[in-house]
């Protein structure tokens, strides 16, 4: 039974409290749980994090190397500032999936450029905290395809 | 028992006979197979187009308007080109989700704007074929939102 | 009498049947009414085209090479991308108007940029659908300058 | 009856002497006499300006904002650079119509960016001084539909 | 007592009558008013300047070489377009202040980037019409720090 | 009496120590006694905080959501790069001041441009110290004038 | 005896019959008579195609990778558009060679730029319709050099 | 005997009494001085002319059309901000020189751009006050020229 | 018999010892002798150079003004650096044709440009060192017809 | 006996475990070896640090003010996002030399700007871990030469 | 008596006998007679060089920084792309004056920017050959100035 | 006993004798005996060269090829402007460093570009003449490491 981290950035721990019309009403715990359910459903664990600190971020990237399948990240604000996570997950071999509840392509303009895009191996954007779910069920398929 | 038009822009038709380090080794065929099984077990039925020709886009989409309770589009080259299919999309009201087999944000500079995103409620990229299925999964979730 | 082409691009068929805060109430009908009662007015005939495909209107300019006096155009969407259409125009040697019912320079950015301006004489957009009207009311003034 | 503005920015009191190849060889006293002819056919007063001085044409905008029931304004060189023009006409709410006697579209890409643009309600561009009936004829289209 | 000349440039005449959602719905007689109280208090005296011609803008920044201890300015439209007003700026040595009514730096993108700035001390945007009296008050400051 | 959060960027605990040509003599201390003086004066508590942690500084936001009437900011360094303040401030609606000690936008290139700009209500750069004041004093008057 | 594909896009059916300064005199059926003779001498097959159509154009890339040692293509004003041809062409592995018959890198900036350019491995600009013929001859000796 | 204007822009009546450094000492009444004595020697009469207001210079450049054989000038700051000046210059046909006393082009970014050199015959930047004299004795050489 | 100039720019004495997957294995040797035994067919002599120098390729060209019929030129590097070069060609009238054995257009973008193209009368790329010999029989025909 | 800082920024602690194609494969503590080494050779000693964040690094900084007499710094992913080093760089008067493992300057395009080089008195980059080494012995020499 | 160097750059060596309509009809050799004259006017002796190649100017100018009070350049095609020359010219302490026969700034936007003016105390262009005159006479000026 | 080329670009020859704030007071011959001493330290031998002349500074690389174990080249002005000495490089297997005595990335924008870099296995910049030490000295392990 193998090991998924879902990392969050800056802000999230404020998730559906704030700007409901951007980022919808469900909050992290509740993301949380739709991860975990749909991962135990495929045969997987979850270990959940968020954190405003970019530093953070990095070691639990750097965690993940030891025990990890593959990582799900919503680096939010994160993404189109940090080259650190970035060359954080280029030190990370298996999956990674990066996820932006709101549609960023259609934000202001410097929400368009993701640092963490040139790393992952797959994008979901727009579809809400179901967007989540998804990643985790994605990842999953890319797990297997990989360790076949 | 509502349906979703998944459309399929140019060059997809050789899909699992080119380029299988990009897109993979599945066709349109095994791509649509997935799309109806997850529809239907969601109780949707799906309607399934390639064409190389943008008008036949454009004119799907407009038929969309009449009986289609959302829209699944993977624009390929057009992505990048058309304001045609955005400017019909424009003129669709229920959900458009954008599916993109590999991530378009690590390739070629020409292929991170996408004229489709500023329509689109959600943009999913790099998942492989899978992401046809999540895409599926994903308008499901968000027709029932907007028709509840 | 001569003939005078007006050429409509792609989605103007929903005219009047899609965002009435952007483009009006009129249907492509009512243009294609108003465009004739004009021209009838001042001694003209008009063949009314409208197509979502771009090789069509460069059949019809194409073909307006050998019987038209003059082009009205509104090309939509493909205003901003169709070079192609550009060079059929730069082909044809009469008077050509291009026509956008709303005024593109206050939209978003790339609807600024016009390829068919690069040949057109003269340009109006913003006026709704009388735009049209006054488009052959000046093409008929162009025919007539230039036929002296 | 009500009154139209048609403000004319600088060297426009040149018309007809100069670059007849760019601008024709009708003068300003023929435009003027072709505004105030359809004008008054469609019920309206002419206002008639012209000036070289940048802060003549934001005093007759004031003053517009007491009397006038729409501009006609053609600011030449101002189009370009002027952000105080573009300031006045937004405190001025009935409609605008921005005119050019040549297509500025397709000459030095510098007048192809129109601040007023981003204010007018309909542009007019290459139609000689014709544009300028054109314009009339279309702000009393406005001003019909706008005090209905 | 030492004279402080407080600078307005265009459409400014207006303020308080239109655009009360950007500009508030102060006038400019208001606002002469809270300066003077302010700098009276301070001990110094204002003279209050509007408008709409660059040139007295200028006249009046030469004029204040001769008597005026700093310059409080709001340059409006002129603040995004006139090298001439740096110029005379540039020649006047104590103390300038940029005021703004509206914080420009969110608004349209040619209204982020200023001349003035270039040459002024201090810049205060976004306050409403009290930033006026904070860039007296601290005029004050400056030409008590420059003078010592 | 409510409570106004005066945060510093990255830095500023230097402040008085380093480059005086640029930033002046007075010390953060100084700073915080200046704005406390005039809350007082105006019946407002400070809360004054300095960190080198972005995370601190969105932590400080956070939680001036749940008793802060308005913020003052100095963001130094990060507002030029720190998304994530701007998404803080973001999910913050009372009002908020940037402050800048030195006149940002005549410095380097990259630093003219701030995300915090984007949400801040009012902008005071380059009146030293004082600036810190006027922020206190104008975030007052925002405050009295949201809260009526 | 290898097949060889000539494909030619917009407008130049109408070649030889427009803007002779630019383009020559030789209408298609002399280029097509000039490829098929030159072929012909060096053992090979032309199957010659013209389209207004973008989709046409890809399909005949299609079809030719089924048939075909090589391709010829002038894509005409879709050089400068197109992502789709250049997909389509990114699926056909033998020799490609791009001709157009005006030097495009001494004209408008916008027909600098070739999408196609990024596939083929040779360019041959501004030699007329002779350009083809060198074409046809090039992509000769490539197909004997890679099916060696 | 013939005449020439020489035309200066805003601000140049503070010369020789501001930032010397960059303009040196002399007024312009010795500049008009230089100018005369040069231009007597060589047959030349001189109307000079200074203003801080475009108008003007637009009106004197259209009064020169009428009795001038060549026009001298320096837009100062309207260099880089005037189309309105270049019109006016576009309208005159007799020989243009644009002088500057500094090296504009080693000067701030902003200055490297002239709309007025988009119709100078000559430039002269950074040969201080003399600058003139030689700009009046290259124009007699002009007016010889073109009126030989 | 008129005399061909073919002119090599610098680092192409080492052609074939360097980087064959980039230039192939032919010698300049080999070039040399495939151009005259094309030119010699056709009636033609070459004149055949190579320098590192640019100034022997500006003599060069200057020489050919004397007696040659047409210039085939690699400039290799120079290509997108030497003005000069464009400069000496712009003197020389008779048919200029361009070569490059590599496809420039999908080198790294520096390599994108050419000084040289806005003066070529065509241009050949990618095609190796056949390039050449295509080149000298094009500009045999565009001797022909420029000199019939 | 003075005190040189050895600062690191993010992912640095993995040096020798990722990547070893780009970064060597010898270990921060190697580096720190040879780094001491060196420095013990020449008479200095050295304080060595490494850390995923931002605010260590910039402490780190601070505290040197007090204490060292001379930074070597490869910040690493902070190289090009962090204004916050370079100000606090900045704050600090002795030597600074900036240290990349691998030739920033041929890698991605983002990794060309460095903001510490605006800082920085020397720059050694590609020269894999040896690079610190020859920092320290270069720092050396920077302060012989400023404390003689 | 001192000396004055006259540099000209590539293809000068033909001038008046190519483009006259861009260069006029004077050779070079009536350049040196003119300088000359108007030089020993002066009392100047002058030297007068012509290449086509960069480092014989820039040895020339290392040359000049033993025995001359001044240098006129028109460095030619190689005013927009040598930093060599740049740097020689820094190098040289007395005054410069750069020249262009043609006015470069209305040409190819790619004239428009010279090295050579960041260090240039002067720059003349558009006055055909009479600007060396002038040059001449005015660097004699700016040697009296400098050696009062 | 291998051989190091040690190349320098245009003006070095003045070194020392120049700008001492910028390149410092050592001459060439220093830096020769500083690369010799450094050199025979390490078993190795120097071939130093200067040169005003890009294509002697080609030369030498060609020359490179036969008989050096590394090159150290300071390309001077040609950094930033020579695609020709990038090229040579390209041609030449063994180590390369490049060396700047000023940190070229503080000082004019055009020299922070440099076209060696994208071949240069490591860079040193700012270090002053000691930088060639340092070069030597490292090409020195790189020659070790690439020939074990």
């Amino acid at each position: 039974m193998s090991l998924i981290y879902v990392i969050n950035g800056p802000n999230l721990n404020l998730l559906g409290k704030r700007q409901p019309h951007i980022y919808g009403d469900e909050t992290l715990v509740d993301v949380e749980a739709g991860c975990r359910r749909v991962a135990s459903e495929l045969g997987h664990e979850i270990r959940f994090h968020q954190s405003n600190r970019e530093y953070e971020i990095i070691d639990w990237i750097h965690e993940a190397r030891e025990d990890a399948s593959g990582i799900v990240i919503n680096p939010a604000a994160f993404t189109h500032t940090s080259v650190a996570i970035l060359d954080a997950l280029n030190t990370f071999e298996p999956p990674v999936i990066e996820v932006h509840i709101s549609n960023v392509y259609k934000r202001e303009p410097f929400r368009h450029h993701s640092f963490v895009s040139q790393r992952a191996d797959g994008v979901i954007a727009g579809l809400g905290t179901e967007g989540y779910q998804l990643a985790v069920r994605s990842i999953a398929t890319l797990i297997r395809a990989t360790t076949r």
